[in-house]
């Protein structure tokens, strides 16, 4: 995705955010602040964007999100379950209507036997816990900008969709 | 200061606080997520820099930071004081060696009658409690990336400074 193509993804979210009277927050392992930098380099998104937490110690996982021991030891940090726990943790922390999660393999090297663009985005919100695997390819960069596009895409999506009593 | 330069200012730090065998956690307001991407950007991160905190909404400067009502009320979010206790409350909450925190006005409108660009960083580590003022000038992406510049910077000062009881 082009810079261009990022800038108006952010602002499309924002605006169906806003649309909705919804705001969000972040909660990030391998992104490590890029998705932060998405929302908030949008004009206005301090009225959709309430803030997040920077995860990258594992034990900041549990003290400033509430990921369990269990879900640490039983499936990792690298898990779909990890994710919804860290969603669900911050939205949780911050009373925001969206926690949206990142937690993976940046590279070059493995984490817990998995390979670099194993990731998995967690989302939780009104009704709402569900967890994205992604298998991304490229560079370490490559592999963090490429979960903040899917991380936007699939609450963009979550927004659109009636379920969730949008509108 | 261009990408190269960022960068190596990054790596420096990096390797400053492994040398000391210190740890760092960021707390982050006008900044967005930028700081902490600075230090996850540069390899074997994960072993100096623990994680962070964006807080965009004034609330969660309270609820994941500890900074005081009397704070905000008092000073202002941007204020030398603010920048000080979000440093202070990311310290405590992390475990880190040093706390740094970013908070000020990107623009373009004023907050709290402060124009764009009046910015505060504050550091916290062991015996060491500071903010630095700062009046930049630019626009919204400028004055944040030079907030991380001068961020940086500070660290990287105090890590060189013997008073911290360095080596």
């Amino acid at each position: 995705m082009r810079a261009r193509d990022r800038q108006e993804q952010a602002t499309r979210t924002h605006l169906l955010l806003r649309s909705g009277g919804f705001t969000v927050a972040t909660a990030e392992s391998l992104t490590g602040g890029k998705l932060a930098v998405r929302f908030t380099e949008t004009p206005g998104a301090s009225e959709t964007y309430l803030g997040g937490v920077v995860t990258y110690a594992t034990a900041l996982k549990q003290t400033l999100l509430d990921v369990s021991d269990e879900v640490v030891e039983q499936y990792g940090v690298v898990s779909a379950e990890c994710a919804r726990a860290m969603a669900s943790g911050i939205r949780a922390r911050t009373g925001a209507s969206f926690g949206i999660a990142t937690t993976g393999v940046a590279g070059p090297a493995e984490q817990e036997g998995k390979p670099p663009g194993t990731v998995y985005v967690g989302l939780a919100g009104p009704g709402l816990l569900e967890a994205v695997a992604l298998d991304l390819s490229g560079d370490r960069a490559e592999i963090t900008d490429r979960t903040c596009d899917e991380a936007l895409s699939a609450l963009a999506a979550i927004l659109q969709r009636e379920e969730v009593g949008l509108g």
